[in-house]
């Protein structure tokens, strides 16, 4: 059976309660929430009433802020409440933080003193910190408690708790000192300490590191969840990997976007307001038309070695073009190596000598293939102009393969980001030599007098 | 303590193994591996002589492949069983698949006969599937069993498990039926029917699936864990998240590098060979060359343009620039949304209208920032050409960020990769588009007789 919005409408307005509540213990509740929330705001309120409050409060996390806000405002308090109750804390976090003031004031009212408490410690942290995405639904176990005491412990913990793959161990100052493994204290003696079982060489992140850091960590040592804790050591939360993978993905855009000169923006595309798109791509779009001046003048101050030769004019876009692509290529591959930690300033020399040789051989290839073409499409000209143009290119595709390599390194040293640094500024540079190495190399080579 | 290779060299150069033992018991293994690694070969045997079992794959699984390869040339085939023994499936399949044919024989050879079994398994699987990076290291429970045999079974394989939160229930034909978190059956009545507790609404993906789709599987479905079955429905392994992570920053990193006209290259940067690297970008810079000579066909026929008002051609470089930037602004957000999944062709007319809002609003912007920067900094023309050359701008924005958001959606119709579509034919076309809407422009405007 497959299940559609229309068969969805047909149950919920002839009322039967009993299928439906079977259908959203049988079939995928991501699927399900993604098909609900075509639903009318009416039949959306009736479903609610009528599902167990577990179901509704995952459905709820699964939901866009749009439908979330609408329906906590048409919720009565005790309806918040259970949703509440039924949510993982850094799914509360994260749409309250999205709503507008008169709402989250609403589900502050609602929430119980203990969740308030919850809520309020989330929402304290700035956005993009480890305490702003991190869950405090974890299972706790205290040092010296026995493997009895822990089972115990993780069997009433447990069924609130994100993961019980691994517990926490804290001291008597509710510090982290250690974490157990499920599996390894599962099938031991009862009264066994768990200190015993217990790792100590676990890696762990505090409340106020960037969200960035926590990924990073994650990934290299290959954790699916890392405990979080605050400057007095004391264990207050955890994060999971799903969470980081949200996380990464945001990064990886705005990484993107800078190396295309866009500065990051708040909304993904289509939701974006017109305002908001131009704010981001306007301030590097003026920046780079205002730099581009620099080749204009160095055009300008060659108007009669163009006047002298006037086709040397048409092969102006080729040479910066190829010597843009050149430098983009080396650098882009730079900045991501470098955010893949991969490369850093140590390896300044090796860079130098990679670029020198990939930037010699392309030279070559391109060298050849450029008098090929100059000679047989128009517009037509002589060997030596030929040989000339194809000799630029060869010197500003080096130029611009060393120079865009370097740029993201000089970048890192300057504690400046590389993407954002790299990317535009290395257009309207590259422009600007591969002029001055075309024109230098024609006066020269060519005999213009200037 | 802080430990650096300086303490580990003399530490065994004293062959103070107890001390050594206690290090890799008490202090974190992901560390230590990176450190190890810059020991001598001959201390590095040592230390693998020394060590359990269970810390040697470890550490074995944290190597580059380059020390993996040495290790197995040197090992014995009894320590190249215990490697094996020690290591997950997907660890091993990863590490074989990186070596030289006779190293991978060696280690076929000293495997058992079940280890081989399994390693020919997975190496059986073409690259980049899911079949190619799953593990075969699972609980697999029976459906009909009682929860009493279900924890039996949990303990006995759970040992050499990747996880133990959920396993995954089986038919008498080894079909994958379901799934059974642990903390949902660890605390009910022993001779319950694990059925009970079972969640059938379970995403599997296939063996041949790629790994990319397995990827946005698991993000999409929040899952830490995935199940793999073949075309039978057989269950015959699982892929956990850590993994997935690393496949998600290869496609990253594919994905950018065809953004800036870089072909797929097989090593990282620092590794790579330069003719490795001279094939990842010659391709493109030389159809971008060529293609190149559009934009000179188009300049060579406005020669007398040119000859009439010579100032004109200083303009060239920041018309085109920035009618590219522009373009590459709206292609490289309509690409990254379309990776996401958050843009689709039925969004086009969403898209148009959003481009051209933003064109307009950016548009006022440059004009007036541009005819300022004309009048004011040299070199000096008339209002007339300020105006002309200010007007172009706005039209050829206009154009590029309609063509560059548009291409990559063209791409995805096409059933072509949008990034290496969009991204490199983009700079051609919108070069050549600019330079006809300037002459035309100026043309027209300035009254120029051609």
């Amino acid at each position: 059976m497959e299940i559609t919005v229309e068969l969805l409408q047909e149950m919920i307005s002839n009322k039967q309660i009993k299928r439906l509540r079977e259908i959203f213990d049988d079939f995928n509740i991501v699927d399900l929430a993604e098909l609900v929330q075509e639903l009318s705001l009416q039949d959306l309120l009736f479903l609610f009433k009528i599902l167990r409050n577990e179901i509704t409060g995952i459905l709820f996390s699964y939901f866009d802020s749009e439908h979330q806000e609408t329906l906590i405002e048409s919720f009565a308090s005790h309806e918040i409440q259970d949703i509440l109750d039924n949510l993982f804390s850094d799914d509360i976090a994260e749409f309250i933080e999205e709503m507008p003031a008169n709402l989250v004031k609403k589900v502050l009212i609602s929430a119980t003193a203990e969740q308030r408490k919850e809520i309020n410690l989330l929402l304290s942290y700035p956005e993009n910190t480890a305490g702003s995405i991190m869950s405090t639904d974890f299972v706790e176990l205290k040092k010296g408690d026995t493997i009895a005491q822990a089972i115990k412990k993780i069997k009433s913990q447990g069924k609130i708790a994100e993961t019980i793959n691994d517990c926490y161990v804290v001291d008597g100052e509710r510090r982290l000192v250690g974490l157990v493994a499920l599996k390894s204290i599962l099938f031991q003696e009862a009264d066994d300490l768990i200190d015993e079982y217990m790792e100590m060489d676990f890696v762990a992140v505090k409340t106020h590191d960037d969200q960035e850091l926590v990924a990073q960590q994650m990934q290299h040592y290959d954790l699916l969840v890392i405990p979080v804790i605050n400057e007095a050591q004391r264990f207050i939360g955890i994060i999971t990997v799903d969470d980081i993978m949200d996380v990464l993905e945001e990064e990886v855009t705005e990484d993107i976007h800078k190396m295309a000169a866009i500065r990051p923006i708040e909304d993904s595309y289509l939701q974006a307001s017109v305002m908001g798109m131009v704010k981001s791509r306007v301030f590097w779009l003026l920046i780079l038309m205002i730099s581009s001046t620099l080749a204009e003048h160095i055009l300008a101050g060659y108007e009669e070695a163009l006047a002298t030769i006037p086709a040397l004019a048409a092969f102006i876009p080729m040479i910066m073009g190829t010597a843009g692509n050149a430098g983009s290529q080396s650098s882009v591959m730079v900045i991501r190596e470098i955010s893949l930690k991969e490369i850093s300033i140590k390896d300044i020399w090796k860079v130098i000598k990679i670029e020198t040789h990939t930037s010699l051989l392309l030279g070559i290839v391109l060298f050849g293939v450029s008098i090929l073409r100059i000679m047989i499409l128009p517009p037509s000209v002589g060997l030596d102009i030929a040989l000339v143009v194809s000799l630029s290119l060869i010197v500003s595709v080096l130029f611009s393969n060393v120079f865009g390599a370097l740029l993201p390194l000089l970048a890192v040293v300057l504690k400046q980001d590389p993407a954002a640094m790299a990317g535009p500024l290395l257009t309207s540079l590259v422009d600007a030599f591969a002029l001055i190495i075309y024109f230098t190399l024609c006066i020269g080579l060519l005999g213009i007098a200037i």
